[in-house]
């Protein structure tokens, strides 16, 4: 079975067809500044490779079609016809509290997706557009939604009620969602069958860290609490966001710059988190590279960040009255040794200890723990396109 | 040596008289509505009391002359004349990144702490308009300025640093202060004394549980993180303060019912935390008496609470590296043996477990953990006024 994934933004569109069985990618590819001028590029497995090619895109039915075109493409395409896509696979953001997993789209759910559309007004109308292209281009295709929030729905009401009038939650929706609920369910599942014990009996804590990153309790394989909240510039600090804040802070930088709040979130949004303290990058590598040359603040950068993701492992152990693995996932979770020694330094006390040598690995699954550790360290690169296409191959299949 | 010691509002005063090296608290009372019309509080111990009689109270000259008049009283008075009053020790709220420790009062003293006003406008001018007036009325007597932020000054870079662009730490002073620090250090110099050990040698997490909260992670003796961050709505949620939050909710909430952040931010410190979950009360009494009517919301409201708690709990244990004593002190922390069981489920893998008969205990010193916990949780009475005058004394004395 092959299923098409896409993942729409407002300008763009990120696709991969693959076949969730066998887990082989057959092609993936990028469409960029759709509405602009339009940019290509498209991997075949075993073919030739289109680098960034110019091809008019008006609309995201063009960028579609292209993508369309190229895999059915007598030369470089991976399928000999349409119909040998069985199902599209749609990332979605916001799911709100409307829906707890993956769904066939139908025009009630698709009315339903739209409800939800305040809740995440740059990303979910960009989703809506995108799978209203697929729908005209390849009618009767069964399509199926995933959403970024789906896993978090498990949360209980003592982890995703904030201290605010009530009345904000009942009526206007604010509560925790959290995000990156694919990728912490992807490799919750991996990291159940690497300790070959059954998901139901663990104790998760999984820590998807990349440019914008989260961190969950998984007890049981439900998510029980998350650390973004009711928009992803929660929890931790990241790339360029500030995560959670004390309120105080804003009304006092507001008043004496004159900013208003867009403005304000602006700069949390976009010039905090590590590039904010560093002044140099949000890219990890480049801060670890001034690091090496002695930069302070870049250092000082890094430590923060690490020390965040070493509060919220002991919070959620606490949280879930124990842990039997920490599991780092993402760029910088999967890539960075530094991050996950650091993190991990000193919680001995929780049976958590990295073995250094083993650590070294990067960007593929792992067990780093010492041998005598009571909780282990697993290094599981996500992998959001494929979850999405098993998850549509289940609904599919029935 | 008899230390007055002086906790000045904007149009109110606490004092207390009392001998730091016997404990003994000669007198203690309140001046409200200073400005307004005036009642004034007096508690002589063995004597009679003076129950919130009116009495006019223009400025805080007037309210400081009441207290004094009735401490020399012939009938009710407890000392023979103002000479007996060895040094006032003052409560400043917010001494900024200038003071780190308790300060005898001087010209440059009273300057610096007025630079540190845009960190707290509202309380600290209020503080030194009680520290002038007693300057004026009592020439000659040592003063010493105590501040809720000096003991928390010992935190690290990387637990104050917010992840922000660096010049609002560097132009703004926006960082992590904390709050509480009196009551911190006082619990945590009882806790050692308790636990028969140096407080160099251990890692105590202290819970200052009231209407405002704050938890510290305290190593070595020395504040090393705590909750409360750039102001006091920060950290935990509160009776109604709604603790940290995502700044995400802020915009949304301002353009979708046009508030300004002014307008926010009193929803955020004065109908939000418990009371607003609940929207019955701020108080916990009332709260737990709800819950016991089957009330859902003062049940929730009392669980996120409890929960946030254990989190602060397993994430300053981790950034230790370890935790020998939990120390609960306050209105709640010391009499709500409720929220100690409730914040303390759960944590066995901690080593933290608290023995249900001996948690009966309300507002007096007791080690409340179960014979074999390896973790201690300790009940500790709050005493600011103490420590107050107790850094007087050692700051007088030399």
């Amino acid at each position: 079975m092959n299923v098409l994934v896409i993942n729409a933004g407002s300008s763009s569109l990120k696709y991969q067809l693959l076949n969730p069985d066998t887990q082989e990618i057959l092609a993936k590819g990028l469409c960029e500044r759709i509405g602009i001028d339009g940019k290509f590029t498209y991997k075949p497995t075993g073919k030739t490779a289109v680098k960034a090619a110019d091809v008019a895109m008006p609309t995201h039915s063009e960028a579609i079609q292209t993508v369309l075109n190229a895999l059915v493409d007598k030369e470089n395409g991976v399928i000999a016809s349409m119909k040998e896509i069985d199902a599209v696979g749609h990332r979605v953001v916001h799911g709100g509290e409307k829906f707890a997993k993956s769904v066939r789209i139908t025009d009630e759910v698709m009315a339903t997706i739209e409800e939800c559309n305040p809740l995440a007004p740059l990303h979910n109308p960009a989703n809506i557009i995108g799978i209203r292209a697929c729908q005209q281009l390849m009618p009767g295709t069964p399509m199926v939604a995933v959403f970024d929030t789906a896993f978090h729905q498990t949360m209980p009401p003592v982890a995703y009620t904030y201290a605010l009038p009530y009345e904000y939650y009942e009526q206007d929706k604010v509560r925790r969602y959290g995000f990156h609920g694919t990728s912490h369910k992807y490799v919750s599942q991996r990291a159940a069958a690497m300790l070959g014990k059954p998901i139901e009996e663990l104790k998760l804590i999984s820590c998807h860290l990349g440019n914008g990153s989260s961190i969950t309790a998984i007890d049981g394989g439900k998510s029980v609490d998350t650390s973004m909240g009711f928009t992803p510039l929660a929890g931790l600090p990241m790339g360029t966001r500030a995560g959670d804040l004390d309120a105080g802070i804003l009304q006092y930088l507001m008043n004496k710059h004159g900013m208003n709040i867009d403005e304000m979130l602006n700069v949390l949004n976009k010039k905090s988190g590590v590039e904010g303290i560093s002044a140099i990058s949000s890219d990890f590598r480049d801060l670890e590279n001034a690091e090496a040359e002695g930069n302070q603040r870049a250092e000082l950068a890094l430590r923060v960040f690490d020390y965040s993701v070493k509060k919220y492992i002991g919070a959620y152990a606490a949280a879930m009255g124990g842990v039997d693995a920490v599991i780092f996932t993402a760029g910088v979770g999967e890539n960075g040794p530094e991050t996950r020694e650091s993190a991990c330094a000193g919680l001995e006390f929780l049976g958590i200890k990295i073995d250094p040598e083993k650590d070294k690995v990067r960007g593929k699954e792992m067990d780093v723990s010492a041998d005598d550790a009571k909780v282990r360290v697993l290094v599981i690169p996500t992998n959001e396109e494929l979850m999405i296409a098993m998850d549509t191959a289940a609904i599919v299949k029935g």
